[in-house]
């Protein structure tokens, strides 16, 4: 399972949103994906009462996910455009409940630079759509499997030089 | 040991940083803190092959530390505001490393919401200067404990009501 | 949050689900519990590809449950009465991923003997709905916390003589 | 190392697990089994002081044989007919102490279907002990590793259609 | 439990185990110890195929036993002098499968210094049969918890001067 | 990443760490090493303030540097000669934070035996300097991915009979 992991509480986010899910379930439907978006939850216009249940599924259904991701030789696509906060909480949460196991792939479409903790925690780095199709093409060719992810990664080595 | 996370890359983080490491050491100097800007790394200043090698022993250094911190008794206490990429990565990686053992206090100047992970991640949510002030000092009069710790942060549960 | 684990597939364990969660709910409001059976789902209903999507969104929802679980001084209270093997699993999973921190606490109305690894693995063993209110009652009167439930334990140390 | 899970405490279980024990050891003596019976421990033969000392040594002896297994290449074999309590527990474990990483390969005689925890952390179903043959023969022939057994295993993904 | 870490393989180091041991087992037998030297197993007295079997159980028993140890309020003390291999590789593994949740209590008779590793991954330092003796009455009187431990143990910290 | 654990504390133990880090460095260089005597820390000469400060860095950086090695395909070579302690804390540890998945290679020039803890917790055992580069001469041919170790540590198995 690959864990889809990016912010859609702005225009810009859900347009980059849209446009990459889209590739997912279109161009690569062998593939199974966790997208939260999909799940339809919008916090704020729930109740007080109602929002803090159901943060708290949200909380335990998202980090249960990543569980699976790490079980089912999966990875997580994260989009770094604008740091959305739950994808950066994410990535650290994986590295951290598998020392570093669960691989994590980053995506920008506008040389975005990666900070220190997230360029070392990121075993590949993609830029742009294109790039995407054939990095998931070679990976599907090879068996989607963990092997074959650490492998491919070697070429995608093109991380920003903008560090912090 | 307090772990303390928080950016310092434009003008307004520094001052808050400023602001609240001043309080940290000069309030409350019995206790042991951890605060990453004292080691004084600035990766765009090296050369690409330096800041490399300096990439990896401060993500080694800060994860590191955040092992130690989880040992002795500590928290980490997170400088919300403007959401510092490294700040969020470290709060992630802390509750998976630790299943949530190694609590996190988060800190706002200016009532930012939170995001769901990290509002779920959290034990305790402190609002201004002085309001941490009265946190550290009640948490050095019971002993410095975990169990003060949690104990306390039962009455700074005054999260915004903003959440994403 | 008390994540409550145990069948309820045979009229028998409902039967034993709804008196022990009647209790739960109505005599010790001021707790949080976790209780499966309220999500409402009912695997069979589905169609199998709607099943396979639900599977591992229950399997998310309950292993992330169970990480809350961890993070807010909480434990496990589980009906062994006929081994649902859910339960079983469950317990297995928390000491497992929490290396025996998330307290598992057994509850029997049937002098049901346990096997070894859920033997071990318990902190606590309860006999009947007296015994446990008694158990909550004290648990809520030393304030819920981990300490308190640790402590209290050692009064509820009647295991079943049948162990296989 | 293969760690077999099953139970022995009806004579039901001891044919069946007699009957995949005699084909692990004879027609696969170049792999290396953990097979709990062949300790010959009997808790309920003990004295009350000595089971108590047993039953801590057998809890030790058999989480610590699922460290061996999840270092060496191994995984999990587990005999669900009758849902023995103690392999269900150490499916759960394994899982929660690996996050997944020790796989768990699930055998029935009798079209037993699956809880929807173990069904989710199983990677591969058998059924019955020829397919048990030619699971294992082509695991040695690719080299009893555990990239060969997660490409092995989507070959046998004919869980039954009662989940619960 | 308290898991007893120290070697008996010299003459010297088998007397300091005599002496330690007996002040355990007779003057605080409300504890309850895992002393490993008590299963009398001498691996260079099997056969190679017996050895090697034995060794694979030794470490099953002795990292499960580690377990069980985090799980029952419990932590390790370990003689340091002469730095047995065992010893500090079981408070590596300690430290690391706890993320330094299980306390290490290091002793010694003889002044010996501490590697960096083992004294930042202990919480209290005993030199002398009168020191542990005073050290695990205080425990005792305090109920044998962590708590009592983590709280007792801020008065031993007279690690010695010698580090490397 | 290659994680060298070795002692450099008395003469000889420096000698044979020149002789192992200088083929590291000039015959495989396309390879990356931690070798942590190039920090150039040495306790002794600090001030009792500076050490303490400096003993939890240096722990910080070396168990951080261990979670790196964890996620980049990598592994520690371990000079088992005279048993340094920090050696042995660091496979330990390894093995403890890994459950095992961290692989450890262990280094003889001079025939020592190996500790039961550390000899299961290797995969790898390698005599003398022409030994160690075949062994990551394959390893660099084969990718010198995890899996290519896995596969020749098979063929290094030549553990001394002298075990304890």
């Amino acid at each position: 399972m690959i864990y889809f992991a990016g912010g859609w509480f702005t225009e810009k986010q859900n347009k980059l949103y849209d446009k990459i899910t889209r590739i997912l379930k279109e161009e690569f439907s062998e593939l199974e994906f966790f997208i939260p978006r999909d799940l339809g939850i919008n916090l704020m216009e729930k109740s007080p009462e109602e929002r803090k249940l159901m943060m708290k599924k949200t909380f335990a259904l998202d980090t249960g996910m990543l569980l699976v991701t790490a079980k089912t030789d999966g990875f997580i696509l994260a989009i770094i455009d604008d740091y959305d906060v739950g994808m950066v909480w994410e990535c650290g949460f994986a590295f951290g409940i598998s020392l570093g196991k669960l691989p994590i792939v980053t995506y920008t479409d506008m040389d975005y630079g990666l900070n220190v903790m997230l360029r070392e925690s990121a075993i590949a780095h993609i830029r742009g759509a294109d790039e995407l199709r054939n990095f998931l093409q070679r990976y599907v060719f090879h068996g989607a499997n963990t092997q074959a992810l650490l492998e491919i990664a070697k070429d995608y080595q093109n991380f920003s030089e903008k560090v912090f």
